[in-house]
């Protein structure tokens, strides 16, 4: 008797998958199915095709699949500023020449064409899905549709008038109307984003822990990045910025903090009794010279890690392998420490954990059958990946974001063969060099 | 009257120059030319045709031509045991894995494949010439030759025996028979490599010492890697290792010492005071939890500072690019100043600092009308390059390997629109297979 086989989309054959879900487990030889944009099955490659019938089929040999990678602090449309201000510490740097800088460019126009050059530097790194914080959201918003790339974005708050909104309340309602335009899209999801504790008085981060909570947002600030933001807190409310959200209401599992760089053990306690999650940029941080997070100590705690790049720039890629291998190497490096985080431990940052910073652990960052199918493949078949005795340790430590060969969001194909599917490159540079133009007069 | 043109075999013209000489010039549309592997001349790209006419030109827009890149701290033969010990400290990884590995593979076909998959995958990543120390040198030397890259071999010496040799006296006998035989050869110089100092004796120190003096060679040797190894010296000898190294009369400016991890202030001193050249090696020494280098202590200090990738077994990528990023990161981020390094310094560390560290800098190092053509070229017209408000900011922050678009040796094209000219990729990664088959096995 001949059983029917089953029409699905999609059928990807890989020789290795890394699920990054509760059993971290490395299959072999596996098949990931998807349709309807779900990961509907994972099954032995071998017997994939008895069961299936696919539309499209992929057989990816010596290539690792993992869930897509989530870059867990943007601000995208900065891309246009990459390069613009380097080797300055981080207050100059934003009050010196980013600030001016943004004040005279700052335009929906200047969102979408920014976001858009982020978007496609982030694809063909693998990245499916990322935190974003930045003014006129309703930009960043139509990009991310437009492409079909996964995003979470800030309503960003900010006590000081830009372009785009005059004080907090009306950064606030903007970002309101902004939400409910997107709110049934399945590529889109929102939080509240209070720029940083330095920028946003108790009376905003009050309202803003009111509406989290009534409305079940999730929330993304940036929270210790410098020694100099603590000090001046210490000085103006006589504690860190960390005691000063906990007083006010706003640490919580649904918080995402950019950061984290300079905490105290009190710092450490309160977030971890607070299941607040961390998002670790190493690059930034260095570049910046705010200093490097005390990873060690967060991961040995428990507190639930991602991983992001923080924008152009400060850093000046948007890639979050790169962020994987420095975070694995730094550490180790800074304890003294070779055995301190596994390949494992820094790919879950940058997927699972990440979601979970999020609030979408439920919807990616595992390949899970029942989950959305962003799906990242690392292409282990090059001089520099061989030879290969574990394709985790040849992911983070020799393989780069050129190494990335295919990435689906949703189900959807946006790299193959490392070519963007669905964006002109070429486009995309005539127009950067434009704004190139236009900036340098400024 | 019409000037005739001069003939010559190459011409590159690119967007930018940076020249690694002492002006640090970045020219605007300039032209170096090329003839007998020298380069000959350096002119604006405008009037370089009145001038000259070329057997090759190459005309590289929104490229920024550099000198190739060092490689100062390797062993090449080890990309064949890329990822075989992972995340574990120095003398574990060496005692317990690569040493036991090492006495079941070594042999100088192990040393030439080996060397063939990292001289690929150094070339594709711009670099031209590296300073090696391993067994067989011959065969380094061999695939080097053939290939057609620049090579500064070390005669290697240790105390104990391997495959290769039975006791010092026999190391260095093989090796200055090896040197004998690659005198006259114009890409492959030669140095004496003692390992390091917990693995050589005083009595061979010193007989290596009288063979530099009399032959006026360069050294290279490993040097203050770990706190273990300092401790042990401390216990055994009373005293540094820098600190014996310079009663035994071995430190000078030809000695390149790879590492320099820890140092107190007396050690920086004695480094200074003898014009030792540093290698540092930032991600080998953080992936083996060796620790961090006071870069801005010696920096500061004036310490002549190279980049090293060390062994794929410890790093797990032999990319100078990665290096030059990491060294800029880490140190700004250790020391909390965003000012400390700028691009140039970092680029310079990979180029005429690494050429004076192996005795090298007459010949290659910068782009200096005289010099051999070792010359790399990135593209900076991607999208993750865009906008470029400054080549090298450009170049060190948002470039990686795959940015390098061109690479010449010695006035010879070795790597031409990203593709190797003279290297099967697809027959380097089956031979890596065939090992990685071997490997596992023992």
């Amino acid at each position: 008797m001949i059983k029917e086989k089953k029409n699905v989309e999609t059928v990807i054959s890989s020789s290795w998958i890394f699920t990054a879900n509760n059993d971290d487990q490395l299959l072999e030889n596996y098949s990931v199915v998807i349709d309807g944009g779900l990961i509907v099955d994972i099954v032995e490659s071998d017997s994939v095709f008895n069961i299936y019938q696919a539309n499209e089929v992929y057989q990816l040999t010596d290539q690792l699949l993992i869930p897509g990678l989530i870059n867990a602090h943007s601000h995208l449309a900065m891309s246009l500023l990459k390069g613009y201000a380097d080797d300055m510490e981080l207050s100059i740097w934003l009050n010196n020449h980013i600030w001016p800088a943004e004040k005279n460019l700052v335009s929906p126009r200047f969102v979408r064409d920014g976001s858009r050059l982020a978007m496609a530097e982030m694809l063909k790194g693998g990245i499916t899905t990322f935190n974003d914080m930045y003014f006129y959201p309703q930009a960043t918003a139509e990009v991310s549709n437009e492409i079909g790339m996964r995003a979470n974005i800030g309503l960003v708050v900010l006590d000081f008038p830009t372009e785009y909104a005059s004080d907090a309340q009306d950064y606030l309602n903007k970002g309101l109307i902004f939400r409910d335009t997107w709110r049934d899209n399945p590529l889109i999801t929102t939080s509240i984003a209070p720029h940083a504790p330095y920028s946003v008085s108790d009376e905003s981060f009050s309202m803003i822990g009111t509406y989290a909570n009534q409305l079940q947002m999730t929330i993304h600030t940036h929270l210790h990045e410098t020694e100099a933001e603590i000090a001046e807190s210490l000085q103006k409310f006589s504690m860190t910025p960390i005691q000063r959200l906990d007083k006010l209401g706003i640490l919580g599992p649904n918080l995402a903090a950019a950061h984290c760089v300079h905490l105290n053990n009190t710092d450490i306690g309160i977030l971890k009794k607070n299941q607040v999650n961390i998002i670790h940029n190493p690059s930034s941080n260095m570049k910046l010279g705010s200093g490097v997070a005390n990873i060690k100590a967060l991961y040995e705690k428990g507190v639930n890690i991602g991983l992001g790049s923080d924008g152009s720039a400060s850093n000046n890629r948007l890639d979050i392998i790169t962020e994987i291998r420095s975070t694995l190497l730094l550490h180790k490096g800074k304890n003294q420490d070779a055995e301190l985080l596994k390949p494992l431990d820094a790919i879950k940052m940058a997927t699972i954990n990440a979601a979970k910073a999020l609030g979408l652990d439920k919807k990616i960052g595992s390949i899970d059958i029942g989950k959305r199918a962003d799906i990242t493949v690392i292409n282990l078949n090059s001089i520099e990946c061989q030879p290969c005795y574990d394709p985790l340790s040849t992911f983070v430590y020799s393989a780069d974001k050129n190494s990335v060969s295919h990435v689906w969001v949703d189900g959807d194909i946006k790299v193959k063969k490392q070519f963007l599917v669905n964006i002109d490159e070429d486009k995309l540079i005539h127009n950067a060099k434009l704004w190139q133009t236009k900036i340098k007069k400024i």
